[in-house]
């Protein structure tokens, strides 16, 4: 049973600045859905803000315009496969929730699911910003609450274990990498 | 010596799209400068759009609103300790090219240099968004040209070879992650 801790809102950065890709999720009225990013990244500490890119094609960008909310799931090693299809399928010809056996958890502030088997999940209400919306895809989120799997991130930092769940970094065409080896740098250099 | 070749500006993203910590490098009139960003992602494939979050209060912001150009380059491990010192140090205390024993190589599409030593390198041009740059901090940039280290991108992809030259992910306070394990999808999950 994975253990689900919050995490304070002015670390919830931490979760995203390493660069992983991200699991978009949504909800609007009866529906919702779930698609991949690989562009995504913090905006700012306090109040924490993200942007993500959305095309103006996806489901996704439907429910998200409609509701004004999202989620950004972080997910594993072992949900490559799911990511790469929830990247390649439209929620339009399906759910993919269903269809790939993703567990949809209900979010705290949010109407957006939280994606069952991630490592963190920011839920997210949009800035609205119809410009850079509009001419670039670009959404503006401010997190209003975020959690971890308590395995792989503690104390406001991650915590990857040998062998343990860790995030991945979306390339192209079906490759990724891993995220790889910590190291830390003192000052002064 | 290191051996730079061009990157096909259509595959450029690929050079960010896994998430590295970059050097964001500048030049306007007589001065240049480089500081580090987490925060940077693609925004398009064609025409090639980055994004970046340079905050208001630093040089390099100066520099690129005067110029309208900056290079966002991907460092290193080897170059962990300089990343993190240009990222604490300001430009306005001194220049931390000299300072750090950083090699400025003249870019081939903007003023703003390039960083010696890194292994990726995207030129870009800011396309003017006033509101967000002044909101948000965040520059939007076409890549008008693009480069790699041989020995790190090959044929459009990253290939880290084991000891070789691989990019970092920073965290927070002096912690980074090494870009790791290459690992390959198949579709149809």
């Amino acid at each position: 049973m994975q253990q689900r801790l919050p995490v304070e809102l002015e670390k919830s950065y931490r979760l995203l600045n390493h660069g992983p890709t991200v699991l978009v999720s949504s909800a609007h009225g009866t529906r919702h859905n779930v698609m991949a990013a690989a562009w995504s990244m913090p905006l700012d500490f306090s109040p924490p803000k993200v942007t993500v890119v959305i095309d103006r094609n996806t489901l996704t960008r439907e429910l998200v315009e409609g509701s004004g909310e999202f989620v950004l799931n972080i997910p594993t090693r072992e949900q490559a496969r799911a990511t790469l299809a929830v990247g390649s399928k439209s929620g339009r010809d399906g759910d993919k929730f269903a269809e790939l056996g993703l567990i949809a958890i209900p979010g705290e502030k949010v109407g957006a699911p939280l994606v069952g088997g991630c490592i963190g999940w920011l839920e997210c209400r949009v800035i609205s910003e119809p410009h850079v919306q509009r001419r670039y895809d670009l959404f503006i989120g401010e997190i209003v609450a975020a959690w971890a799997d308590a395995r792989a991130f503690a104390n406001g930092h991650w915590v990857f274990q040998e062998g343990g769940p860790r995030s991945i970094h979306y390339v192209a065409g079906g490759n990724f990498f891993e995220t790889g080896e910590a190291f830390e740098v003192k000052g002064d250099a």
